[in-house]
């Protein structure tokens, strides 16, 4: 099966580490492409990031879509994802989900994990939208910005695992999420570290979309995914045209 | 005053209806300029529609931030509303938002009223995210294209009609909000034939936003609506690009 | 238009300093009567205060309906609001439901203030009673006794401050919300404090109102807020008997 | 021990039936004394009625304290419960909550029946504020006045069935709540026909005081009814002054 | 009338002390019989304790069906309750709902106190199951064994009393419910030194099954708590499969 | 990798359904082997079928604990899911909760389905266990015995898709889950008649719990599934014994 990864941070240090970090637990016959988003800011880390990127996943997508078995948006915001599922029969994944589904199943309740704490209410807002605000013992931040993080994983750890022992002791977290793209890789040294397990999106997300794949299951059309209505629209490029078509 | 309204369906058809509406019951010193989103669908009636609206919507705000002195988001769905609250000081209403919060203060529960079925589930997780869910007796779609609505109100009134009358008896609404921006004008025509009041997301935006400004009220710049963090933007366009500088 | 602005703690002093705060940002052509409640106690600071003071509200209330377009309820636990919107058709709104839907248009979450913790409990229910639980961040109370703040502002004000910080420094806060009505005039000392938006309950009432009558809209007369029944009352005055014929 | 029940419905027809019910199934140590309330409207179907009945309720409880070892509010809605435990450190337990805690023993979700829909929106929000909504299957009316109840049981017993059947079959009900005053005396003919237990409010109440009276309980007085400060009040009557004292 | 308690804990030593609490508020004309559940762990402390003590709990419910009025199973999980429910058509009352209940007469929000920290999330889990989120200030615990408890309950109380003032200080508890049956009799010696009402759940379950049992309420047989589907089983001993027969 | 699929209905023939099921899709490296549980009724319909089963869940997955990589809990009640997540490091997924969180993945709103309409109180209880409410559109049965869904799975198909049909139609659901281990090999055929992505409990269960074990994924050992305590038990089986040494 082939899937691919797209990055809606744009940076090709991130693309790079997370295509490193999709491979890394992918089955055998799973053959992984990792792009940038077509447009968008640098980093995501707030609504107005989250609404550009959204746009740039999009066309990302939509570009692609007949070349794919299904989609991973590796961003711990998940952006665009609902809006991706209208355009694809598809399975589309977004890491910041990924990682919440897979702690449901290791523990009653997991801390999501994020870089700055300006992010944190925009978590809340999109754990809520999931449903899971009662598996959520709380959403913490490393108080590290994105692109500091992809660029220097090995001393912004410390930071995060300083703040996961608060999640496990006083907020009585079972499991750590890293919900975002830039965490990639340090799942394994933190697990160690703190005794609990630690789903990382990126991985999580794969292993998602590869189970979709392989039981064959597709995106919903009826109700809420139902494909965009046909329309005209005005100065959205090509790409993001043709869906209206 | 001055305030700008923005139209994220980008049809000038609807921009002068929008426009006609919201200088209906303004202030006699607010001053009403209503432009078309820079960018978008011509409708806005799923996730996609939303995704692609909100950038436009955002782009006609950056670029007009300095000249007014509060925006109305002229879209039932708020396309962008929490992004646009990251990007300027001043007050920011969507019309979804407006329709609900006015309703809450003349009955304990409202339905929230859009053009298609398939809006729904998209309207019901905006209801949540704004706390109001407890406050919403049922949101019911008209089963109409908002294209259509907006070229044919005097017929679309009637399906309007019909279905507030369920909303009243049977899921016990007190109130009916108007959240898309196709169905301005037809509140007192509702509200007559309804007996119960009728919240135009239009009208009720552009009062919120006067009061706000008269009142010498601003966005939050702490915690969830706080600056966008500077960073590189790619393909973005150059009025997205300068937020980030 | 004319306001009948009703102050439930019955002291002259508060009723001056209410009258002042909701003049301040009227619009020109609001004119603005307040009154003391007919009875009750001469602060309001818990259930049986609540209770007592209800009555004394709608008393006013009932004999003035006919002279004024609209009446705002001057007590940060809007005591008696429900029971006012069943009689009359004109807007009514209390100022601890309007500090917190104009806090809800400038940020996400917002912290309610009020003078004593032992308030709180009944504060934390009349946000679950709107549906606003989810955009709460907290509630505090400065610890200060309502008739003290009345009596001495420029003092308590720092104590209202004090707590404030940590509303938005722990709690998340974006707005801060000043409940009740002897906190009116402190709205824009703190605000200077604090660099986050504060909502004064007064003239965030007087502005709603305002916008309501503006806008021609009603309370609504079915379902939740029908007129009380034709029915007997015993000991209960000529006035509120009066309602019931 | 001696338990005051207080009627707020304020009519004597009903004291009786209410006195009745109460000692049908008290403990042979029990002595019950009814009265109605002070003041107050003839029945109880509103927020206006709620709001008169709640002081009316309040007078009596003060000016009987000293004379019984626990208190019944004998209404559905409550009036002034909340008010009432501020005053006393004896019990005091409404019939509608009694109804409800009472069925909570019995099955997994109950729905409580109440006379007139319009009624429905106030108990639906009782519910919420007791914390029972995800227990409460629905909240349904007869469509009979409360005095009508009072004054032909027999014929009204119809109507709680029918609508009883409902709750059962479409809402899925396990127990039925009789939470209003009126309708005392029908639990074991309705649970004859239904088939399922029915939980009387005045019968629940009183067991439920017994049991806290015997077991030694007393109304907590730090944080939510700590009893009220002192103050000065206005036009409400010697009694309920006098607890400010 | 004749109650049974059942200790799933089964050890003789918590069998006595249960049966002391459960004597020593009962009605005079209450016989009560206290048994060790057929099977089972020591205490219970986990899920896997409470899965285990479930089958121990049903074992001897059933077994003794016919010889009772009314049942209480004495452990603070309430292990089997609902399972409890589906074979009989009398009261059945678990003590840790029972402490919960009559603390929601008591006050608004009570804080359920148990053994040890590890049993927070499943007594949190149970809250949520009985629908009383809103009302619980918090579930804490003394962070001692169940067996120590039960063996040294004068020097185990200043645990207890200690994390309640916690519970009452800053969670704003009113009420204090002591869930587990290893802390049956600790009820007033804490009540004296908190100044709160503490509601011990052996007592409270045995004042709400004789409640129950005097006002001739029975288990509702339809939906939730119907009687088992008749069918086989295989290696569950006689007594367990005699249900299904 | 090998997994152990335990069938706590303790029929052979489901047994060999769901074996034939857990193999249909499972990946190449993957061994399965599936168990009827140790003890237990033939099929699970209610809480004492859920309480004795999960007792039998418990003795098979503790026997064989050390000899696979991960379980499966092949029944749509999930009965001892908790309890056996405690006595296991390894990965144990049931296949309720499996067929709710691939559905959430696929569309915005589910609807479970189970045998009969008995058994919707207990699911909608354990959906909100897993805080899945919002995203619940509706639990349904198809008003069929779990034994005969078994023995006749053509005909009762029928069944499934009427009521799924008013499930995607009336309540808005996107995908249908089959939560129960009798529809297993259902879900294509329906799938086919709906146009909805249909998720089978026994196949979500093995694609996840691949993921989780290739990913090297474990249960969370801190908090909530903490080994047992160590203590003495009576009468529960040796194997069952074991855990608490």
């Amino acid at each position: 099966m082939r899937l691919l990864v797209i990055n809606p941070n744009t940076t090709e240090l991130m693309r790079q580490q997370i295509d490193e970090g999709a491979r890394k637990y992918a089955s055998p016959g799973t053959e992984i492409v990792t792009l940038c988003a077509a447009s968008g800011p640098r980093s995501i880390e707030g609504e107005y990031d989250v609404a550009l990127s959204a746009v740039g996943t999009l066309q990302t997508l939509v570009a692609n879509e007949k070349d794919y078995d299904g989609f991973v948006v590796a961003c711990g915001q998940d952006p665009g994802l609902y809006a991706c599922r209208e355009v694809t029969t598809k399975p589309v994944v977004g890491i910041g989900e990924a990682s919440m589904y897979m702690a449901c199943l290791l523990g009653h309740r997991f801390t999501s994990m994020t870089a700055l704490w300006r992010m944190v209410p925009l978590m809340v807002t999109m754990v809520r939208r999931y449903g899971l605000t009662d598996r959520c013992a709380s959403v913490r931040a490393a108080g590290v910005k994105v692109i500091d993080i992809a660029a220097d994983r090995g001393r912004t750890v410390e930071a995060f695992i300083k703040e996961a022992r608060v999640a496990i002791d006083k907020d009585g977290a079972d499991v750590i999420c890293l919900s975002g793209a830039a965490m990639v890789g340090m799942d394994k040294i933190m697990e160690k570290e703190l005794g609990v397990p630690v789903t990382d999106g990126v991985v999580s997300a794969v292993k998602l979309v590869e189970a979709q794949v392989a039981y064959g299951l597709h995106t919903s059309k009826k109700n809420t995914f139902a494909f965009p209505e046909r329309k005209d629209a005005v100065n959205v490029g090509e790409v993001l045209r043709s869906v209206y078509e």
